[in-house]
């Protein structure tokens, strides 16, 4: 994986005050370690879930199930998995039925992810779907030790895993939140996390991601109110849900007061895929206010042979050239056209990350990039990453009328 | 349809410039018009389409795909189709594959959707998929009047559909570019046609739109530079790719060159789905910069009474306050929950939209809103709505590339 800068960053003492305050929260902010976890506890966990299971349920919304979505919907059309995912992550009816009769309840284990135990959305989708499937076997719980849920889980006697000690929802991808799902779908989890260690020596250990992740994200956080938003435009369809992770990462950890003022401070991420998106977001990016930065991702090798035939449409002529073409290449040539346009406008900061193909080592690579970039940018903008006091008011006025109503 | 504004915006002499103006190009603009066309000669092409044939792929791109998938998809769960809808959109080699493994192209009629006839993605598309299916008669070809396009499928003599005069990519949902593909689907289209009108004639027979539609584009206009994100926040799964084509619709008509200035003038459009979003983008609107507004998409009656069961789990008593609601009851109160706290900030310019529930009527109104708030906005902020200038200097370089590669 590499990452090119197309905007100028001189490094001074930012440089070490930002790597600093991280290597120094890397002690304690859990996500850090999660790399070089010992796997063996869940490996033999796996084993413990019966071959016949066809099919993985995750009960979580946000965290607890953004990350598993990305990475299972990146590698499933190239990887032969074992067993389906399914999400349950919304309380809109129309949704939980048409996700159940894709399901065969006897054949569908069930992974219950909260880590406080008492999400709204997480619970009255398991309240439901208790009601129709009460085995505890069909269940595994993925909850805080000692929590409420936990408890519950051992009343039943369903099976608890543990999330790792301060690990907040949007870090946890790496941890057993993402893992557990993905392990028991067939994804290759020791790849994935290989992956994400390797962009961490390589940022810790001076390597190539030190300098290019400081230079980044103190671009970013230098300019965060002339370029209030964040693009992230991937040229490969199946990073669609990746970009739904991003958002959540990047809009819930670096949307907050700040810690020493009481600004409002906040980079807005947004989502794009490539060349879709040419035919959509791209005019707003090209003439639109200059608000904006974009990172591209391109994939190098689809590893994929699909090719335009070479052949000639009447009347379509001036088509021909495209003709004996890859569509890898094609992709990749549309993203550099695209690129290059818009460096043309001298004034949009743009960057571009290269992949070198569609498999877990990569992804975890990818994924731990923009964690590292996330907590370095959080730092330097001056704010608290880790927490999101402000999604509790909403908490609170819906506990209010759900008492009101029940007391009706 | 209503849409309530939690805004003041006192309208004047703005009103009537704004409003004439767009009853002034409601006669040049073709979208207009499209909800009393006849759909008569449609129904008759229905018809030719054989009943052995079980899928319908669309081959277009941008405006010519979100429209129909984003009807499709909103209606999919709760309507019998007739036929599946499939949508090839992407130059993506893994995402051509992992779609023509769910066709059987011999039950598969293809419509290849292109104004020009000359866009890059859906010709290297249907130049490999002619060369899996060569028969003439499994493709039809939408595009317009004695276009390359049109010449090259009178050649092979395949069915050729016509796309109404001066109607542009992003607002031709409601011509035959979305009919087509809606209609073979088993979508009700005149109900579409209907839901549609039913918004025109409120706006521009002085109904309740009119109003609210001069007041909410009034507001946004003048604030542009305030509020330059426009978050569209619908509580409503299947409104996802909705979502989609309003980020086109919205970001595609007004990110632009001022017509009388040289100013770079843009709203970047946020589709969010909840209650999921709650837990991604709602921390970033409720503590980040204050540059955002927020419309809410409610869907009243979802006619579905899915219920969460009335039971206690041990240690988990304090969920009992959501025992026997019904989902469509609670994903509404979280709606509301996450709208009251917001509108406690003050200063998080705020609407919502409800519709009564979930059919091709109600989605077609929406729509048809949509369209005339991005005329109305675009009017009132001194740009040119139905252009898209600045996707050129991409597809210049992209041909010069593919020029460069086939002569080497």
């Amino acid at each position: 994986m590499t990452n090119k800068l197309y905007f100028q960053c001189p490094l001074n003492r930012d440089k070490d005050a930002a790597f600093s305050a991280i290597v120094k929260e890397s002690k304690q902010v859990g996500y850090y370690a999660l790399p070089e976890q010992d796997i063996s506890s869940l490996l033999a966990y796996e084993n413990s879930i019966d071959d016949d299971v066809e099919a993985i349920a995750v009960i979580g919304i946000g965290g607890s199930s953004l990350g598993a979505k990305a990475i299972y919907e990146f590698l499933k059309p190239v990887t032969k998995m074992k067993r389906k995912l399914y999400f349950f992550e919304s309380t809109d009816p129309i949704n939980i039925n048409a996700l159940l009769q894709k399901l065969t309840l006897q054949k569908t284990h069930f992974l219950v992810i909260s880590k406080s135990g008492t999400t709204v959305e997480t619970f009255s989708i398991y309240k439901y779907i208790y009601s129709l499937q009460s085995d505890p076997l069909a269940y595994t719980f993925i909850t805080d030790p000692n929590s409420p849920l936990e408890k519950y889980a051992q009343t039943i006697q369903a099976k608890v895993l543990h999330l790792p000690d301060n690990v907040g929802g949007r870090f946890s991808v790496l941890s057993v939140v993402g893992l557990t799902p993905l392990l028991l779908g067939g994804v290759n989890i020791q790849a994935l996390l290989n992956g994400a260690l390797s962009t961490k020596k390589s940022f810790f250990e001076a390597g190539y991601m030190q300098e290019t992740l400081l230079k980044k994200a103190a671009y970013y956080a230098k300019n965060h109110a002339r370029y209030p938003i964040n693009c992230l435009f991937a040229y490969c369809e199946s990073l669609k849900y990746f970009c739904e992770w991003y958002v959540q990462l990047w809009g819930e950890s670096l949307g907050k007061h700040q810690k020493h003022s009481a600004f409002h401070v906040g980079l807005t991420p947004i989502g794009l895929i490539g060349p879709k998106d040419q035919h959509s977001f791209l005019q707003l990016i090209m003439q639109g206010t200059r608000d904006k930065s974009v990172t591209f991702i391109k994939v190098e090798d689809f590893q994929d042979d699909l090719r335009i035939p070479d052949i000639t449409l009447p009347h379509l002529e001036s088509l021909d050239t495209l003709n004996a073409l890859s569509f890898s290449e094609l992709i990749n040539m549309q993203c550099d056209s695209v690129m290059e346009a818009l460096l043309e406008q001298k004034d949009i900061p743009l960057d571009s990350i290269s992949i070198p193909k569609v498999d877990a080592y990569h992804i975890g690579a990818l994924m731990y990039y923009y964690e590292l970039l996330t907590s370095l940018v959080g730092e330097l903008i001056d704010i608290d990453t880790y927490d999101q006091p402000g999604v509790e008011a909403g908490k609170i006025i819906l506990k209010t009328k759900l008492t009101q109503k029940e007391q009706k």
